[in-house]
């Protein structure tokens, strides 16, 4: 694959004016932009513009209903349920993290869960939108099944990320992870590039450990089997049964609590049935805010400053990466790969947009930009 | 190592009376032991009468004040933070998961933080205390330094368990896991057998991976460098920073949100400093919980009935294991080790106790219940 490197601010506007196309408001058509590109400057590539086309797909199909409105179903002073009415995924949690906010500013917690919304970007997106207010973040989603659950050999659980923020200097602390070894992005990656997955990462049609990617993800496709393995591998020697445990906790707190679809039967059909969790916990609860994001920061020094690796010369903190990628992507522009332009083109298309007047005539005009090989 | 199995009623009569004895009110030795106690019974060995002896010692060497109590410094209408004031982390526990609890009955939820504790036990027994009282329970605790972080050589996270609890049926849901690949008393046990350790679980002094328990046990108890991997293993193509992510969690909603000790410093010198984290979250926060605790066993029962890997026969949902365990313990005695019956046999010999009482002479006697291996 071959990238092109474009600025924050034209991908911005390009997507905003795709949304606002699709038929959303500019105030919403912000908001999903802003979702989608926060995980292209985080440099979680899979979930930002190379996701553009599931959504233009899923609109077209009308999983996504692009008129729809959340609507809360049931609340107290600290929780609320939303019905998402199969809305776009990024409003509903915008939505319902905004009212998790509000309750525990109020009231010091607030946990919201939501049913029959659809796929709402990166977790940690909302976890950072708590965290931005001075709150502890939390948020997780189910999605169509691809964990195997440990003994098994069909994909029963989503991947089931778990994202959570908490505010820190001189970064925030931002942990975002899916239960599931990898995502199955990864896998398409190796798929794409042709080369074998690593062992450890998905199972065949028998439940057995496999490593080529097609097979592997034609098979979740069809549902005949096979999928990904929890965090912790396929055995409980290596800890199997707890990356299949934060799976269940991340589908409690989405489909369970919401009354919504589970990651077995979601996206079966005409509907996307995903569910969300979301939590903000206010530090205050626990003393003063200030001295607590002083013990947590100082922790995280201590972290980064302890002994390294051999061969090793820094040791990562959760957020650290992300604050990393931000600063090289809002100087050095956003990588976009030449297979998400082609979407690019087709969204454009089917939208009666002028490709030329955003990107030019892209290979051309960025060859200086241009590499190859896996970003 | 030989096994005997004893009777419930026996072991928890000697275990009450032991805890007395140390000057434990008669209520105070109860819960100790029921704490212990639930752990043998759900065969988690490591945690049960094996870990006796680490009391025995935490106590004569005044780690352990048996005449601290916990002390509550800071209270909201849906929080608390306790000071332990180096009491026995059972009657601590206790005390703080009681109080969640009290807060979800009226508010909805509780989160409760504890600084200057001891061990507590197995996590699982705080999250169960909640369950039982139909609502969602949590639980987790740090430790002594044993989880090296991604890309480190030196253990600054414990084994940070952490336990969540649902009230499901036929079972309830109980999910309890260190979030390292594996404990210490694992180690402790490959290293009595003289086995060598399997891939993935330990790294030496430098940060490669290894496989000689010994050595790794004598790095981490004078913190030469090595420990036990996260979750995950100890790259990235694994998860391991996935693993070592749980663990921050676990970190920051007990060392951090209650301004204790972080586990980096815990159990350095003559106080533990052990921190827990404890929530209760009542499920009619989602509208009708026996409508929820339905969902929840419908999709745990789906989980079991799905299809099943090459050569297994039964996937078990999280708890499954514990329930059929009460079962054969409260049926056929808890076993208890030859090298456990020694450790009991010096704390009688400490206490003053008369062992035969209990025990009898315990070999012959039970010689018809005994067997060798790994139990």
């Amino acid at each position: 694959m071959a990238y092109v490197r474009f600025s924050y601010s034209l991908l911005k506007r390009f997507c905003t004016d795709v949304f606002n196309r699709f038929g959303f408001s500019s105030a919403e058509a912000e908001i999903i932009s802003d979702v989608l590109l926060t995980s292209d400057l985080y440099g979680i590539e899979s979930h930002g513009m190379q996701r553009l086309v599931r959504y233009h797909k899923g609109i077209e199909k009308g999983m996504i209903r692009v008129n729809a409105k959340p609507e809360m179903v049931f609340e107290t002073a600290v929780s609320a349920v939303i019905d998402g009415h199969d809305g776009m995924g990024q409003l509903i949690g915008y939505y319902a993290m905004g009212i998790a906010i509000k309750k525990a500013r109020s009231g010091g917690v607030g946990i919201v869960t939501v049913r029959e919304s659809n796929h709402y970007g990166i977790a940690g997106y909302y976890a950072m939108m708590a965290c931005r207010e001075g709150l502890i973040g939390f948020s997780t989603t189910n999605s169509e099944a691809i964990m195997v659950p440990t003994l098994g050999r069909m994909a029963m659980l989503g991947s089931n990320p778990v994202a959570f923020a908490m505010p820190a200097d001189p970064f925030d602390l931002l942990f975002d992870a899916s239960t599931t070894v990898v995502t199955r992005g990864k896998l398409e990656i190796y798929n794409k590039c042709g080369k074998p997955l690593p062992e450890g990462w998905a199972l065949d049609r028998e439940g057995k450990p496999c490593i080529d990617a097609a097979y592997v993800l034609e098979n979740i496709v069809s549902r005949r089997g096979g999928g990904i393995m929890p965090l912790g591998g396929s055995s409980e020697l290596t800890g199997s049964h707890k990356g299949f445990g934060y799976g269940m906790i991340s589908e409690i707190f989405s489909s369970v609590l919401s009354m919504g679809t589970t990651s077995n039967k979601c996206l079966q059909g005409t509907k996307s049935g995903i569910c969300h969790g979301f939590m903000a916990i206010d530090p205050s609860l626990f003393g003063d805010p200030d001295e607590i994001r002083k013990h947590l920061s100082s922790f995280l020094e201590a972290l980064r400053d302890s002994p390294k690796a051999e061969g090793q010369d820094r040791i990562f903190t959760h957020g650290e990466k992300e604050a990393l990628a931000i600063e090289d992507r809002m100087k050095n522009g956003i990588p976009i790969s030449d297979i998400t332009m082609e979407e690019i083109r087709d969204v454009c298309e089917y939208l009666d947009m002028d490709f030329r007047s955003y990107f030019g005539d892209y290979v051309s005009l960025h060859e200086g930009n241009v590499f190859r090989g896996n970003y």
